[in-house]
């Protein structure tokens, strides 16, 4: 289980194949299984499968050119009205993509986290082209699809970043 | 493997029973194959056993109680310095953490996230007791151990909370 940590990696190019509905409902389970300040579970999801749609965001995203032609998409929101904690929706909701990213992994799927908050231009972008209300954020983007080549795991381990009781 | 996200909780009473440094590493390991903004991998982390420590961070922090009981606490921290695209090591420094706690989970172990950024007064204070330098962030602290018993699944999957292609 590890593996799916540790194998993670970014994918952008997808094969032309579809991503079923129960998958996605998987990945949304794993999702929302993440922790949260105060359990305030402050996240909301888009799943995006409309060709225009996902044009229409590759648009105004500018890392965003796999929009077009990925299965599907998944845009995690923040829920300015769940917020319990100031300021800690953006955690949890990385703590949600995240869940997500690994969920992918797990089930043989590619995934790449595009960044949308706190990028002002993006967010109100995005949440006009979803007709979300002004307290919803989008807060990341993840594309999904059957990846045309697993690449290699990264090896981001280095020990000059580890230091033991203080700095 | 999907079940180590899906079965994960929070876990605040340990058995006394120590960590050992290759468990810690594999963690690290988990923690610092997160994705980020631009790969900027801007995070550090403190390994904390040392008593009188842990004690001190106990002190100035409201929920952090299980630190005067946890055999080791990973402290994640933010660097200034390695900021690519302002405002994104705050989602790169919780998906490290997400990855840290799911792996606990696969290790058998439990775990429990405190927040400490943005909170002023917490990050000030620890970033004190770590002799941590200014541009050193103290962002999220999490406490590890062997759980005295495995808290059942959370069920936090809500249907509700989709939409799809919009609003």
């Amino acid at each position: 289980m590890l593996e799916a940590i540790l194998t993670r990696r970014s994918v952008r190019n997808f094969a032309r194949r579809e991503v079923g509905g129960e998958t996605v409902e998987e990945l949304l389970k794993a999702a929302m299984s993440a922790p949260s300040a105060g359990n305030e579970q402050p996240w909301e999801f888009v799943v995006l499968r409309d060709r225009p749609t996902l044009d229409r965001i590759a648009d105004v995203h500018a890392y965003g050119q796999m929009l077009r032609h990925c299965p599907v998409a998944i845009l995690v929101c923040g829920d300015f009205n769940r917020q319990k904690y100031e300021g800690f929706w953006i955690q949890d909701c990385a703590a949600a993509t995240e869940n997500l990213l690994i969920a992918a992994n797990a089930l043989g799927l590619g995934a790449v986290w595009l960044g949308v908050y706190p990028i002002e231009e993006r967010v109100t972008a995005i949440r006009g082209i979803v007709a979300a209300p002004e307290e919803i954020v989008p807060f990341s983007l993840v594309a999904v699809g059957h990846p045309v080549q697993a690449p290699p795991p990264a090896e981001r381990f280095d020990r000059t970043r580890i230091h033991n009781d203080r700095w």
